[in-house]
C-alpha cells in the first residue's frame, strides 16, 4: 500500500479517511458501519481511557457494568428520550439459529422468537435507572456516582471511521443526587473534567458551553458540551454532560427518603465521551505527512532508527542505543528501537512520521564518531545533532515542548477562526469562505435556528459559559438578543 | 436486607447466590440472564483485568477491538465451529423501531429488516479471521499477537451470577503464526500465563492439562485448560487456550508467503478468561461470614473503623488515623477510613467481613490510651493489639501472609480431594460421598466418556500436563489405558 497521503488542501475528507487507515488506526469491517480498531489506534484509545478513568475516580466515581440489551418497553418510559433515541437501533428478535433443512447453512429458528424484543443499547439511561430504583431508598444512598465503559450501537446510515460508526466505544456516567443543585453541579463539573482532558492531554482547545433546546440530548433539561474546531473550519462536539432533572427518576419511579423522611424523586445526570475523540485528535493536529500525536497520548513517544550496513555496524550502534533505551524507559518514556533489517531507514522515517511518533532519534556512522544522535521532532520537522549524554534531557524537554506547541498551534488556529458577524449576509459569506465558529446574535427561537440550519447547514454549537451579556439584534429576524452564540458547520 | 448468609453446609448453592448479592458484587437485571456488575464487584474485576492485561503485554500481545456483530454467513464457514456455537445466540434482524399506529408505544419497523441477520458475538474467531485475511500477506506480518477485551452473548437457559450468564465480559486472544510449532507453543504459553495469574493473584491453585476431544472448543485441535476445585468438591474450568491448527485460516482463506515465497495457510490460537473467574474467586476462599479476598485483588485492602462517642473522641482518633492512612497509601496499600456516624462499629465489622476486606484496624479509647490499634485479619479472624508505630509494618507483612495462607488453604483442600480409584464402583462412591477430582484410568474412547457422564454427571476435566505414563485398565471397560485422567463434576 502506498504511504502517500492525499493532501488536506486537495481533499480534506479523503485525507482523513486515508490517514486513519494508513496510520493503522482503524478500518471498516465486513459488518456495515462497524469498524475494527487496530492495535495502534487502540493503544491511543487505551491511553485516553486510562487518563479519563483516573480523572473520573479522582472526582469520586466508580465503575460498574450494565446489560448490553434493553427491553423494548423500557425505551417508551421516558417520552422525550424515546423520541430522540429509540428509532435507529439494532433489534434482537430471536435467540437461536438452526441448520437449514435443505443443508444450505444456518437459519434463524422461528420457534425461538423473543416475547419482547431487546434493543442493543444506544445509551443506557433506561436500563440503569431501572436498576437504580433497587439501589436507592434513602438520602444515605446518595449521591450515586457511577461510570460505565461500554460499546453502544446506533444504526447510522452514513458512517465514517471514529466520527460516526454504528458501533462505538464510549464511557457513560450516570449519577443520582438528592438535590437539583448538586446534580447541576455534577453535570457542570464533568464538562470541566472533559475540557481539562481535551486541553491538557489531547492538546485540543475546546469551548465550554450549553446547548440550545433543539441540540440537547433527548431527555435532558440542560446539556453542557465541549466544542473543538478542526483544521477545515468545522466544529466537532467532543463531549457532553447532561442535567436530566427528575425525568428518568419519574419514568422509572426512583424515589428516596430525605433526612426529614419525606419521599422525593432523585435528580440525575449523564455524561459521555466516545471513540469520536480519536477523530478530534487526528483532525486537530495531523498534517500531510500523517498523524501528529501529543506526547501524553502517543503509544510510542520516541523511536530510534539505526543507520547501518551489516551486523557489525548494527552491533556498535546497539551498544550506544541499549543503555539509552533503558534510561529513557526508567524515566517513564515509551521507546521503540527499530533495528529491523527488512526495511531501509528512509522507509522507517516515513512510517513513523505517518504514525505521528513525537520524537525520532537516528544514529549512523557519523554520529558514532561524533558521539551524537540526530534528534527530530514530528511537529515542526526540526532536526538537531545532540551529544549522546544530553539526549535524555533533550527528549524529556521535547515531550513538554511538543505537547505545548501543538496545543498552541491549535489554539492560534481557533483564535483566527472565531468571527463576529452582525448580518445574515456576512454570516453566510464567512461560513462559506472561511468557516470556523461564527459569533452572532440570535433571537432565541427554534424557528430561527431551524431556518439557519436549513439554509446554511450551520448549527448553534453552544452558548459559551463565559458569554458576555451584550444586547443586540438577531441576524435573521432583527429581534432582540441578550448575547452572541456560536454557530458552525459541524461533524 | 439481612446480612446473615445461609451457611455453606446448609446449602452451598444458596450460600453462593446470596453472597454475590449481599457483598454487592452483582445482581440480576431486568433482562433475562444478563447481570449488573455492581461497583464493588467491578472493582475486583478491574484489578483482575489490569494484571492480566499486563501479563499479556509482557508476552508480546497488543489489544484491538473487533465488531460486536457477526454476519450469519460467517458462522457457517468453519464447520465444527458452527456446530458448537451458532445455536444459542442473540440474533439481530431489524435496525429500526417506530411509533405504533395505535399509540400504544413503539414497535419494530418491518420495513427495516436486515438482508442478512447479524449475530451478537458468542466468540470472535470468525469476524477476526475475516479481518486477518486483510492483514496477513507475508511471513513479515507474523506472528500477529492480538487480544480483545469485550462483552459476548450466549443464550443460556439456566443462568447464575458470574458462573453462567447470557452476557459476560471476557478477553479473547487471537494469534496467527507461520508454523504449527510456534502456534502450539503460544497456546501452551497462555495456559501457563493463566495458571500463574490464578495462583499468584487469585490465590486459586489450578491443574494444567489438555481436554479430551469431546470437551474441546468447537474448531480446536487441542485445548489447554486450567481447572480449579471449589469448596463443594466441584471443579471449575477457569481458562482455556486453543490450538486451532489451520482450520480458521482455511475457512477464511488466510494465506501468507513464507521466506521462500511459497503460499501457506496461517496457524492459529485463541484463548480466553471471563467474569466466570469472579465465581472461582468467590467460591474458593469465602466462608459463612462472607467474602474472603486475596490482598492482591482486594479493592480495599485495609479498613479502619473508629470506635467513639461524639465528635470530640472522633477528632482524637482521626488525628492518629489520618497520618497512618497517608503512610499506608504511600506504600501502595488501599485504605478506607470509615468514620460514618450513621452506623455502629459492629455493623461495620460485619459489613467488611461480608465484603472480604483482608485487614481491619479498629481504634477506640483504650487504644488511644495505650498507643495501639487492634489489627484483625479476615482469613483467620485473629486479632492482635499492635503498637501504633508498628502497624504499617504489620499490615504490609499481613498482605503477604494472607495471600499465602488462603492459597495454602485452597491447595490443602484440593490435595485432600484428589482421589485415585481403580474401579467404577469406587469411582461412583467417591464422587457421591466426597467429590473432588477423581484420578482414574480410561480407555480413551468418547463412548466410555459419554457413558460415565450420563451415569454420574462427571466429566473428564483434563489430562494433566504432568501426567505419568502408567499403564492400567479403564475403570468401565477394562481396556488398556496409558495414564490416569482427572474426572469431576463441574460448574
Ligand atoms: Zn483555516
Ligand atoms: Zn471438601
Amino acid at each position: 500500500m502506498s504511504k502517500n497521503l492525499t493532501s488536506r488542501a486537495e481533499d480534506y475528507s479523503k485525507w482523513y479517511n486515508e490517514l486513519v487507515v494508513k496510520a493503522d488506526l482503524a478500518e471498516n469491517s465486513g459488518v456495515r458501519g462497524c469498524m475494527v480498531i487496530k492495535p495502534y489506534g487502540f493503544a491511543i484509545w487505551e491511553k485516553m481511557q486510562a487518563q479519563l478513568d483516573k480523572m473520573f475516580k479522582e472526582t469520586g466515581h466508580e465503575n460498574a457494568y450494565f446489560p448490553l440489551f434493553i427491553p423494548k418497553s423500557y425505551l417508551s418510559k421516558e417520552a422525550s428520550h424515546v423520541e430522540g433515541f429509540a428509532k435507529e437501533c439494532a433489534v434482537v428478535t430471536h435467540y437461536r439459529l438452526k441448520n437449514a433443512e435443505d443443508g444450505s447453512g444456518i437459519v434463524v429458528d422461528e420457534d425461538a422468537k423473543l416475547e419482547e424484543e431487546l434493543i442493543v443499547r444506544p445509551t443506557s439511561e433506561t436500563i440503569i435507572w431501572d436498576t437504580y430504583r433497587r439501589w436507592i431508598q434513602s438520602y444515605r444512598d446518595l449521591p450515586l456516582l457511577i461510570n460505565q465503559w461500554a460499546n453502544v450501537v446506533r444504526w447510522e446510515m452514513r458512517t465514517r471511521l471514529f466520527l460516526r460508526t454504528a458501533e462505538f466505544l464510549w464511557q457513560e456516567g450516570h449519577t443520582a443526587h438528592a438535590t437539583k443543585d448538586e446534580a447541576m453541579q455534577e453535570a457542570e463539573q464533568m464538562m470541566h473534567v472533559y475540557a481539562e482532558f481535551a486541553e491538557e492531554f489531547m492538546a485540543v482547545p475546546v469551548i465550554k458551553g450549553t446547548k440550545t433546546e433543539s441540540e440537547r440530548f433527548a431527555g435532558a433539561i440542560e446539556t453542557f458540551c465541549i466544542e473543538a474546531l478542526m483544521q477545515d473550519g468545522k466544529a466537532l462536539q467532543a463531549g457532553t454532560s447532561h442535567f436530566l432533572g427528575q425525568n428518568f427518576a419519574k419514568a422509572f419511579d426512583v424515589k428516596f427518603a430525605n433526612k426529614e423522611g419525606k419521599q422525593d424523586y432523585v435528580w440525575a445526570t449523564s455524561w459521555g465521551v466516545s471513540t469520536r475523540l480519536m477523530g478530534a485528535l487526528i483532525m486537530t493536529h495531523s498534517d500531510d505527512k500523517g498523524l501528529v500525536l501529543p506526547p501524553k497520548l502517543a503509544p510510542i513517544q520516541v523511536v530510534i532508527v539505526p543507520i547501518y550496513r551489516g551486523q557489525e555496524q548494527l552491533d556498535v550502534i546497539s551498544e550506544k542505543v541499549n543503555p539509552l533505551v533503558k534510561e529513557l524507559r526508567s524515566k517513564g518514556i515509551s521507546v521503540k528501537f527499530d533495528s529491523r533489517d527488512t526495511h531501509k531507514p528512509g522507509f522507517k522515517f516515513n512510517e513513523y512520521e505517518l504514525k505521528g511518533v513525537p520524537v525520532r532519534l537516528a544514529i549512523g556512522q557519523r554520529d558514532i564518531e561524533n558521539g551524537t544522535f540526530e534528534v527530530a521532532r514530528r511537529d515542526t520537522f526540526e532536526k538537531q545533532s545532540v551529544p549522546a549524554d544530553e539526549v535524555v534531557e533533550r527528549v524529556i524537554s521535547l515531550m513538554d515542548e511538543i505537547q505545548k506547541n501543538i496545543y498552541k498551534k491549535a489554539l492560534d488556529h481557533r483564535a483566527s477562526h472565531i468571527t463576529e458577524v452582525d448580518s445574515y449576509e456576512e454570516f453566510k459569506k464567512v461560513l462559506e469562505e472561511k468557516g470556523g465558529f461564527i459569533s452572532a446574535h440570535w433571537d432565541g427561537t427554534m424557528e430561527t435556528e431551524d431556518k439557519i440550519k436549513e439554509e446554511t447547514k450551520a448549527t448553534i454549537r453552544c452558548i459559551p459559559i463565559d458569554v458576555k451579556e451584550v444586547v443586540g439584534e438577531c441576524i435573521v429576524t432583527g429581534k432582540p438578543s441578550p448575547y452572541r452564540v456560536l454557530f458552525a458547520k459541524a461533524y
